[in-house]
């Protein structure tokens, strides 16, 4: 009953089964073997984008935080959710990385509207040398509350950026679930929505520790690879990431898992509706985030039940008070262990 | 024929193993994995150093930059040797992670002796504030010409550093390749002869990409995970940086590797002995810098031998000119191999 | 009629000539010069603080900076008014000399409640190596909204800061204004209160360009000596610096300034209630945020008045809606302007 | 007898009465007086550069390390003189404004020489990501040894920097004082001879504290303004800084200044070489480097003679050993105070 997060689960064995074939003998180190050519040509014609400049690095912090400074000068400012993992998980990684940045962070009730987007960036004066300078903006897809923005949300923000000649980062470390869910190609949610970089995750959908970073416009291709490698990010032996990432694209696998983890989520989540638990917003992708009784949190606890509570704990007196949960699923979960977690609301 | 570096070379089937058995269902992330624990056990036992903070990250440039910034501010210099691998190889990334620290390069003809470390770091006045101040001195151990600091060397470059009160970081991306040569204990080569982090290496080793610090200090352990984190380098399944490790030190197979390569590297040398090559010094661990004639090196260069010329190039008309070879043995040669590349000589 | 910014007025008399009888011979350079004991000397006086470290800048955006970086790790976060100066007004000056720090901006009405930062700072999981740890709290005397905290809140902030352990700074831009709408001592604003260093300034009250960095505790004092000299503020002919800051302080020269001005905002402001404008809040020290008929403005545009429209534009056709006006007044500012500027209400 | 720096001399008369009658009512802040335009247009002119971006700083070290941050990336190499100013005395500041960038020391004996310049370059592989990438050149006139390079020695410097693309920086802090030894013009002394951006001293050449920075591309001027105030190097009241600047120009009091110093230089150095002091090499400025016997210099330091020995103790027991002294001559030095200075050597 690991519902913790998605970045706990296991390898999907036909990535690990790519990463033992690659132990073969000798490769080119840093970033030159040949799986890493094969890894280049299968996201471009994924992503139907011939020209795009492919790199491979081990954390999602590490895919935003570069992807990210590379599109903005120290003096900007990063236009983000306010419960942006970049904004509250990373420590500060990509202000580091950007040399001291700025992250201004957009009130979102659930996923960032234009309207909120716009009123953010407005009052940004370009011609100001005393404020912080207009910098990238950053959409999470899927959002860190579970939401999915839909292409029409995604292209009216991309629209707002472009009005003010912005650049878009995509935060996709659940890129595959938002895909799924919205049923669309990874170009429609990406380049043809006016996405110019995006962090491609593999961690939580089935790697061991391999992101993607995706330049739509190949010419910031040298200044990344040595951000990256100024950054410590540059593998030796990186036949390894290439390997994982080379298993995870093949057959469509990283499609494969996406849609049994969504699928998990919403057997989770008509199961909890049948036992009265409350949504924070309907689930779209793998995180169903519900609220139910104190005293059905305490049975799971005890039961070995792992989640977090988002905005509550666990410790109080008042037990039918409804405590939010968040439940992520990853494609591993089976449905025994959803139905043993549900067992706990009879 | 691949000479070319000891990071290009495939992992060792027992640390493939425990990557492979790690891959078991749910693990804590973020370094809280049971294999960590095992880990921390197996090197403070390693180390004879029970309270040392224990910390794995996955590239070399990581080890070092974070092991460094952590002991530097920066407004302070670093003292290395003028080919250190921190100098020369890493992008910038030391002065990066040390908020723009600066490196005083050290000249040396082999390994750094005292008397020029003392006279890079007398000159700085400590009650000058317009000049840098006397920050961390790293020492690089097997050197990046093939090296071997001997104990009595390392604690007197130490002496030097103590005298001035300066923290001393010991780069040991072939950390076991020094120690086999020396014939000494973890404990002798690090904190017995006045070392207080060490970056000690695994990726040359055998391992995929892992590297340990080691703080003999363990009131740095909680500044260096965040500055890990900030630096987008913690690991969230953690666990394959933590089997990699355990896989690593178990039954001393770091040992036995290093003992390999070296043995390949003396095999290897002394063919190129009786074969007529000159060396930049006597090879003591697993890297061999030798010069022979430019015809050889065609032929080599055209039978498929992988390797750097360190300061020459092929090109060139004197077939008779004695150009230089950086020559890496790793674990994995076979001596077949290294017969195969002598037999070019006759 | 220049109602624009404290920062276009005059040097006071008094302060210029120190500035030119300084101009005698040679001086030590670089902060040893005599006149800086005297100001050192008049400051640990005025504020009660024996021990006190005394430091010049001459920008009062390298006050803030400097003083906050010696406060702050890479890694957290500074807590502030969403319209602090630091935040708004800066370029990001602060995470510039922070090494990245995050600045997380806490909603203000007006003054910034106890309640507020308790609420910001309270979040935030020091355990958790995933978010930016908590750093210092900052706290704008006069407000940038021309609010005063009365000592009473300033002890609340504080407090709230203690109970977390973190430091405290004063911007004291409008250092003296604040005092005198007070009526309190240097020492009952600042260490009294909790502060712990102090951006003292000068140049918006008088001087030419000169603010003090006072820090109530001297470790902190080399530390911050290598900053301002990392930082390009250290002045090698320091004793003009020295000069405008001891004929500030003479015979309390930046009281009766600031008490000029505050008086001149205050008769402003009761001619503008005369004439109907409406307040933001009760004008305290010398800036007056009022409310006026846009045709008022535009008589006053025409007439060559200058100040800034905060939250408006003048173009548009409502003649008659009430555009908010941010009116500041130095001590320089004669009845007969203001006058002046009153008689276009009429 | 004050030979110790020229940066502890007064302001000349002409300057300290511009910045008196700059003091006259209200003027716009942030650069944008009058006075400014003045300055600007009197650069343009004795620079002929009418295109050029003209700005003004407090410091040497802003004006050198914000105009190498413009023209430096965080992953390059700054190349200078091992006793460069920016190398030696700025505590690590252009290492800071350029974002962790490095500095590469080049050996000179006096001046830095072309040949010497392409041995620092030349090694970085432009291509290699592992290696620091190729940055500025920084080329210092009067160098700090006293010594001026030549118009051929600076064509022939700058067209190695423009052989590998490598924009170049002129630390002119005594810029005048080499104009003059060369008898050239400005124009001919940088952008003629290939100089990208001057850091144009003031300071130590009879200025409060002024220094401008000149940039021959007006497409960096932007970029500057936003580096400079986020450095917290731009003064509201700018007009005090222009009048300084604009008083140092007129009637080419700059140059007249330069003569007088470099004039006293060399009455000095007439009056030692008689006294049978050795040089370090002939003086061409304003900066003498000479040897002389211990007993010399015991009997000036008694009398109260202040400058720096440059590589030697005044302690000691042989009293006929020759140290080096650096003695430095501003404009305002008096001939008697000289001649004062060589009676101690009868």
């Amino acid at each position: 009953m690991f519902f913790a997060s998605d970045n706990a689960g296991p390898v999907h064995p036909q990535i690990l089964d790519r990463v033992v074939r690659a132990n073969d003998g000798y490769a080119i180190p840093y970033g030159k073997d040949p799986i890493m050519d094969e890894v280049r040509d299968a996201i471009r014609t994924a992503f139907e984008a011939p020209e795009a400049a492919v790199y491979l690095v081990a954390t999602g912090t590490a895919a935003n935080a570069l992807a990210l400074a590379t599109y903005c000068q120290p003096w900007q400012t990063i236009f983000c959710s306010e419960v942006a993992h970049i904004h509250e998980d990373e420590c500060n990684a990509p202000e580091f990385f950007a040399g001291g940045a700025k992250l201004k962070v957009i009130p979102t009730d659930d996923v960032m509207t234009p309207e909120a987007l716009r009123a953010a960036i407005a009052p940004h004066d370009p011609g100001d040398v005393h404020s912080a300078q207009r910098g990238p903006v950053s959409i999470t897809q899927v959002t860190e509350r579970g939401s999915v923005h839909s292409l029409e949300n995604l292209r009216a923000l991309t629209a707002v950026a472009k009005d003010y000649d912005l650049p878009v980062h995509l935060d996709g470390a659940r890129f595959a679930n938002a895909m799924v869910a919205l049923n669309c190609s990874p170009a429609e949610m990406t380049w043809k929505a006016g996405v110019d970089v995006v962090s491609f995750g593999g961690t939580k959908n089935g790697c061991m520790g391999v992101e993607a970073v995706i330049f739509f416009d190949p010419s910031k291709a040298w200044e990344f690879e040595l951000r990256r490698k100024r950054g410590a990010h540059l593998f030796s032996k990186h036949r390894f990431l290439s390997a994982q990432m080379a298993g995870y694209l093949q057959g469509d696998l990283w499609i494969d898992n996406a849609r049994a983890a969504n699928d998990n989520a919403a057997y989770l989540a008509q199961g909890l509706r049948v036992a009265g638990a409350k949504f924070l917003h309907e689930p779209q992708a793998n995180m169903v985030f519900a609220r139910f009784p104190r005293r059905v949190h305490r049975k799971l606890h005890e039961a070995g039940a792992r989640y977090y509570l988002w905005d509550a704990k666990l410790e109080g007196n008042d037990e039918d008070a409804m405590l939010g949960a968040r439940l992520v699923c990853d494609w591993s979960l089976s449905r025994d262990a959803i139905d043993s977690f549900l067992g706990h609301f009879e």
